[in-house]
């Protein structure tokens, strides 16, 4: 259904061949800056494209801005057999697609993912969404883009503590779905984007195999979730920080700690998850003495919140081994701030 | 996939059985007046649901009423697993739709019509959408409820000129689908309740029938704007005058007109045409006077910027003969300006 494109003479290809209406490119002020003129070199089809230029930054991921889009879009003239081309991170691709999937009750849209993250997470798997009074993603639709354009001379533009935020998710698909991908992962020195490549295909597959048997998420998917669950109450815990923490930062110590849950509570193999903390620790170095006054207090109400949870009570995705995650597992609050102590040491 | 249910009793055993998480109900003030207590009554398992009350009319169908939605859902600690019951006539169903089928990427919903247009027209057929400057549905998505409650005891409370606006949408599925449904509508006098009520469940089962086989509209769901064409252009033109006319009221003068196109550019049967023309006007009975300031020249125009619509050319549905619409009829000016004065004659 979503055509998988791996440069931008495909995407020139492509859009010819489905002769749009109009095209239409959705970036923000850094891919506008960096990313831009690149794509409208190689695409003589997006000739006569409008462009929509947003500021970057999670604050633009907000009803306000989509409203200012669904205007400019209207005031185009643009009609349902156009296309909008979300050039960006994950936070261009989630608003694009949101957007997109909801102007006149849905338009065709294309994602060029141009971080690491947004490359093999965001971009993928039909989620789309804006945020609401500062909760993360509270307002959106599962739809799928036609196309997805994976062109990692993009991320040459990317600075390294992007890159290796990225990472954080790579890892995951791995501990959840393919353990060789995982050790191919662990035994990247520098972050080569030639050898990250064929990586970056290969967790793209796993996430869109996942997808594939549930798409809007009543099962298996959540099994994606891995490392999310701290993750995302630590990326809210930091954000009001001056020093926040990037995504994948957040989550790849969110891998940390469900490793340690699982070693306790599901009898994960304690030497594995040792060794697979400390490949993540080296992949994706995290600021954890920055963290020193975040407390297993201080993350439990906010992982009660979180939207997937019910009742108050936390659940985790944990591993019984490497590639067979459980969801649904509910972890008390004792051995959270045990695992959470560990992860932090 | 949508439960279909008939009275308030089947609508409570309903929610009992589903074990929502939370009920909210969303009315707008007309709805909050005539209908809430009779709801509340007879659904214990309403006991403890929130309620959102709007204003009533189609000004509140937009994006700054749908984010106080949200954001109540959200204050209300809504999850994944609420149910928002939406109870009015058109502008509560597409509104209340749309924001449920966004709110955390698509919570459940029913539906509870409460004028005759929602009821055979507004609340079938899983489109939702709000208005954008002005423009009506440009925002909104296709998603089913996951039940209809068509009760016709709600009619009760509405004027007799929006029951016979309702009528048109009737008149419509009878003309392009079942004959016998259209001549049995023709012989109502009265517009009695009781009467209706198998006219309603036979309206809705066509409808139902024609989206099931094309949901998203890329084709044969295109009959269903038989008459709209003109209606929507009819409604826009009224819209800034200080008596609008209702959308069935527009509705009843396009079909009449989309009858008289047929007869000159599809050869339907020209004595049809006309008795049916009058079997429209009696049981809708159109302002006609107060539209005789509106010419094909003000009309055309707004024709041609319908969202179906493309490179200014205009669209019609037509009738072939009694159950034959087809779509994708390209009218000219002239012909279109012919059939007009002939249906405002």
């Amino acid at each position: 259904m979503t055509e998988q494109l791996y440069n931008l003479n495909e995407l020139n290809s492509f859009l010819l061949a489905k002769e749009f209406s109009s095209c239409i490119v959705l970036a923000d002020s850094n891919t506008h800056h960096h990313c831009l003129a690149d794509l409208l070199a190689s695409c003589e089809a997006l000739n006569s494209a409008e462009i929509i230029e947003i500021d970057a930054g999670e604050s633009s991921k907000d009803l306000e801005i989509a409203s200012g889009i669904w205007e400019a879009l209207l005031e185009f003239g643009t009609d349902r057999h156009a296309c909008l081309l979300n050039l960006g991170g994950g936070m261009i691709t989630d608003l694009g697609g949101f957007v997109a999937s909801t102007f006149k009750r849905g338009i065709p849209y294309i994602h060029i993912p141009t971080s690491l993250l947004a490359m093999v997470d965001a971009a993928i798997g039909g989620k789309t969404g804006i945020n609401l009074s500062g909760s993360k993603n509270q307002v959106g639709t599962f739809a799928h883009p036609v196309a997805i354009v994976t062109c990692t001379a993009f991320l040459r533009t990317l600075p390294e503590r992007e890159l290796r935020s990225g990472m954080a998710e790579m890892l995951k698909h791995g501990l959840i779905a393919d353990l060789d991908h995982f050790t191919q992962l662990t035994q990247l020195h520098l972050l080569d984007v030639v050898k990250l490549e064929p990586l970056i295909r290969r967790s793209a597959e796993i996430k869109n195999a996942i997808v594939k048997a549930d798409f809007r998420e009543s099962g298996q998917r959540q099994v994606l979730n891995f490392g999310h669950t701290t993750g995302h109450a630590l990326e809210s815990a930091m954000a009001k920080r001056d020093t926040p923490l990037l995504h994948g930062e957040a989550v790849a110590l969110g891998l940390i700690c469900a490793l340690h849950l699982s070693v306790k509570l599901l009898h994960l193999d304690a030497e594995f998850a040792s060794s697979a903390a400390a490949s993540i620790s080296r992949l994706v170095p995290l600021p954890t003495g920055r963290m020193v006054s975040i407390t297993p207090e201080t993350l439990w109400p906010l992982m009660q919140t979180d939207k997937k949870n019910r009742d108050g009570q936390v659940q985790f995705v944990l591993l019984e081994a490497p590639g067979q995650p459980r969801y649904h597992q509910i972890v008390d609050y004792d051995s959270f701030a045990e695992a959470w102590l560990q992860s932090v040491d």
